[in-house]
C-alpha cells in the first residue's frame, strides 16, 4: 500500500452485533478494501453507553459512553450508527449530517420513521446517508433499487422480507408442526425475540416494505396504511392444505402499481412449490423487481445477522471512502425519500385469487349459509376441499374463490365470520398466480 | 426540472439493438433520470458506419459514420460503445479516454480480451469505464460483486449465464425431445443464432465467468484455460435420466476459490429439480455468489436482450452523470482487471460426484470393462441405471459416481471411450451437491 493512500476515520455509535461485526470486518479485509477503495478505514472510535470492555475494544480506537463527544471528535470523519431505535440514533444521525460527516446507518425503524427528514438534511449537506443495512442486510437490493434499474419503470416489487416468519413457515412446512412449537423452535435458536410480534405479525415485513416501496415508486408511503396480517392465524391443517394444491405458504410484502394508485399488503401467500418463492427456505430472504424493461429480477440471500448486515455496511463506507479518496463527497440520491409524490393507495386492487379456510361446526346449513355470503359478494367458488374423517365439532373447511380484489375478500370474510358459521376468525392467503 | 441541472452530451457508437435501447430509455425516462442523478443524459451523437435513416435518429442528435469523428467531438462528453466485436471496439473505447471522455461499454468479448489494459487506462486517467451491461445484461450483478460483497471475502461465484443454453435445455427437459429440434426452435424464436457456437459449446458462459472470476477473485484469468464443455453432446435420453433421479440437467459456469487454487469450469450439471438452479428457466440467467460473511447471495433476470442490457448502460450512465453533476470524475475500482494477481488453476479441485452416461453394445464381458476401468481409477460406482426394453445394439447406460475429482473422472472417462466400450464419446455431467 502507498503511504499516501488516505485515511478515513470511523465512528461506530452503538457497538452490538452489527456494531462489532463492521468493525472486526474494517480490521480483518483491510488490505482488499483499501485495493478497493483506495483509501484505508479505520475505527477510530465506538461508542456505547455502558462502555465497551477493552479486550471487545476495536484496536486504537477510542471509546465513548456519550454519541455526542463521538460524533463532534475531530478523530471521527465519518459516523455509523448501529445502536437501533428512533428516538436517540435520529439525533445521533441529525447531529452528525449537521457537523458534515456523512453516516452509514442500519436502521430499519429509524428510516422508516424519520427517512425523510434525514434524507434530505443529507441532501442539503450534500453529504452521503447509506442504508444498504436497513433492508435485508444480505442482498444488496437498495443498490439494485436505486441504481440497476434507475432507468426502468418499475411495475411491482414484493418478496419475502423476514426470515424469522419465514424459518417459521420452513419448519411447519417440513416438520407438519402448529404455529407454536415451530416459534418455540426458531427462539431457542435465537431466530426469534422473546416477544416475537414485530416478526410474526408482519411488522417488520412491513417496515421493509415500506422501504422499498419509496425507493421503487417514488412515493410517500405511511406505513400504518399498509394491510398487514402476520402468519399467526396459520395452523398445520393449512400447511397440509397447501400440500395437498402442490404449494406451500410464504409471508409476502408486495406492493404493485396500478392504474388505481399503489396496491400494497402484508399478508401470506399461498404458492406453488414449483415457484421460486417457494424455493426461498429458512432464514433466507428474496425481492423481486419487475420493471417494464428489465422485465423480473430477483435478489436473494440471508435477511438478517451480524455479519451480513455488517458487510451491507462496509460496502457503504466503502463507497463513500472512494469519494473521500477523491476528494469529493456528494448526497447521494434515493427518490421517493427526497421529494416523494404522494402516495395513492389503491381502491380497487387487481383482483387475485384467495384460499379461505374456516373452522366450522358440521351441521346442517352452515355450506348454505356460506355459499350464501361468497355468492351476496360476487365471489365465485374455484374448488373446495373438506378431509374427511375429521372431528364434526371443529371441521377444517377450504374454500378456493376466483380472482376478485382484496378488499372484497375482506368484506366476504368479516361476514362470514360475523354469521356465527365459524368456531375460529376464519384464515385468507393469497394465491399467486 | 431547475434550468441550472447539468446535461451530459452522450456519444454512442453502434447502434443495433442495445444502442437503440439506450437512446430511446434515455429519451422516454427523461425526467425520472434527471430526477435521480441530477444531470440530464441527451443522446447528442450517435455513429454507425453505414448511416442511420433519419427516422430511427434520437432527435437532435448528429449522425457520423466515422467514430473517430464522434470521439473528438466537442458536444459529445461521455462514450458509449456498443459496436461489439474486440478490434475497433478497443480503439473506440482507448481513443474516448485518451481524449478524457468517460466510457459504458456493453462488449462482453471485449472486457475479456482486453478488459485488463483498457481498465488500466481508465485507472491512468482517472475516469470511470462502466461494464455492467457486458455480463448478464439483466442482473446487476457487476454491481453486486464490486460493491455489495466488497467488505466480504468470496469462496464461490457460479450460476446459469447463457440463456439461449437454458432456454435449449429448458425445452428439452419440458418436450423431452432432442437437442438438434430444441435448438431449431430457438433459432427460429431468435434466441440462437444461427451459428450458435458460442452460446451452445459454453464459450459465451466461459467469457462472462472469466470477468466474473477476475472481479470476485482479483485475478487474471486466460479464457482458454477455462476447461469448457457445451451442451451439445446431451440427448433426450440424459433429460429422461435426470427425471429419474428427480433433477434436470443446466450449464453451469463456476469458480471456486480452494485451497490449490481456482477451480474453475463450464459444464452441464445435473441438479435438483428442487434447488433454485433447476428454477431457472428459458432465457433468464442466474448468478450465484458464497460469501464467507455474507453467505449465499442470488440474482436472477434476463440475460440479455435490448432492453436489460440498455437498462444496464443506463444504470452506468446515471452513476457517471451523477459525478459529473458534482463536478468531479473518477475511475472505479474494478479489482482484478486493474492489478491483478497471477491465476493459479487447482491441480486437485475437491471431489464432486459425478453421472457418466455411456452407449454401449450390449455384449458379455463390457460392464466388467468398465467397471474395471473405474476401479483402475480408484472411482466408486453410488448407482447403475439401465432402461429396460431398449435397442441392444446401441445401449444407453448411466453410472453415478461418489466424489472425485475433476481431472480424475476426464481421466477415466477417457479411457472408457479409448477402450472400445462405448460406440459415442461418454457424457459427463458434475452432479450438484
Amino acid at each position: 500500500m502507498s503511504t499516501t493512500t488516505p485515511k478515513v476515520r470511523v465512528g461506530i455509535v452503538g457497538f452490538g452485533t452489527v456494531g462489532r461485526a463492521t468493525a472486526e470486518i474494517l480490521a480483518s479485509h483491510a488490505p482488499d478494501i483499501a485495493e478497493r477503495c483506495g483509501a484505508t478505514l479505520e475505527v477510530s472510535a465506538v461508542c456505547r453507553r455502558t462502555g465497551i470492555p477493552d479486550d471487545q475494544r476495536p484496536g486504537g480506537a477510542r471509546v465513548y459512553t456519550d454519541w455526542r463527544e463521538l460524533v463532534a471528535s475531530p478523530d471521527v470523519d465519518l459516523v455509523v450508527e448501529t445502536m437501533g431505535g428512533t428516538g436517540e440514533a435520529r439525533l445521533v444521525v441529525s447531529a452528525a449530517l449537521e457537523a458534515r460527516k456523512p453516516v452509514v446507518t442500519a436502521n430499519k425503524n429509524l428510516l422508516a420513521a424519520h427517512g425523510e427528514e434525514l434524507l434530505q438534511l443529507a441532501a442539503r449537506q450534500n453529504l452521503p446517508l447509506g442504508f444498504e443495512a436497513a433492508v435485508a442486510g444480505g442482498i444488496p437490493v437498495i443498490r439494485a433499487i436505486a441504481e440497476g434499474t434507475a432507468g426502468d419503470r418499475l411495475r411491482a416489487v414484493y418478496g419475502i422480507l423476514n426470515g424469522t416468519a419465514n424459518y417459521i413457515l420452513t419448519r411447519m412446512d417440513a416438520d407438519g408442526v402448529e404455529f407454536a412449537p415451530a416459534l418455540a423452535e426458531a427462539q431457542r435458536l435465537g431466530y426469534a425475540e422473546a416477544d416475537p410480534t414485530f416478526d410474526v405479525d408482519g411488522f417488520d415485513a412491513r417496515d421493509k416494505l415500506a422501504i422499498l416501496a419509496r425507493l421503487a415508486f417514488g412515493v410517500r408511503v405511511d406505513n400504518t396504511a399498509i394491510h398487514t396480517t402476520g402468519i399467526r392465524g396459520l395452523s398445520a391443517i393449512d400447511m397440509a392444505y397447501a400440500r395437498r394444491l402442490n404449494s406451500t405458504i410464504r409471508l409476502i410484502g408486495a406492493a404493485e402499481s396500478t392504474e388505481g394508485g399503489l396496491s400494497i399488503s402484508v399478508r401470506p401467500w399461498l404458492v406453488n412449490r414449483r415457484s421460486m418463492l417457494a424455493k426461498v427456505d429458512g432464514v433466507y430472504n428474496a425481492v423481486f423487481l419487475e420493471g417494464e424493461r428489465v422485465g423480473t429480477q430477483m435478489f436473494y440471500g440471508r435477511g438478517a445477522g451480524g455479519e451480513p448486515t455488517g458487510i451491507a455496511v462496509v460496502s457503504d463506507l466503502m463507497e463513500i471512502a472512494r469519494d473521500f479518496a477523491a476528494g469529493h463527497l456528494s448526497a447521494k440520491t434515493a427518490a421517493g425519500f427526497r421529494q416523494p409524490r404522494a402516495l395513492r393507495i389503491c381502491a380497487e386492487p387487481p383482483p387475485v385469487p384467495w384460499y379461505l379456510r374456516l373452522i366450522i361446526v358440521d351441521k346442517p346449513g352452515m355450506l348454505a349459509r356460506i355459499a350464501g355470503i361468497l355468492a351476496e359478494h360476487e365471489i365465485n367458488i374455484d374448488y373446495v376441499v373438506q378431509e374427511p374423517h375429521q372431528n364434526k365439532q371443529r371441521l377444517p373447511f377450504v374454500i378456493t374463490a376466483e380472482p376478485v380484489t382484496e378488499p372484497r375478500m375482506l368484506q366476504a370474510a368479516a361476514a362470514i365470520d360475523a354469521s356465527g358459521a365459524t368456531l375460529e376468525p376464519s384464515l385468507l392467503l393469497r394465491v399467486a398466480s
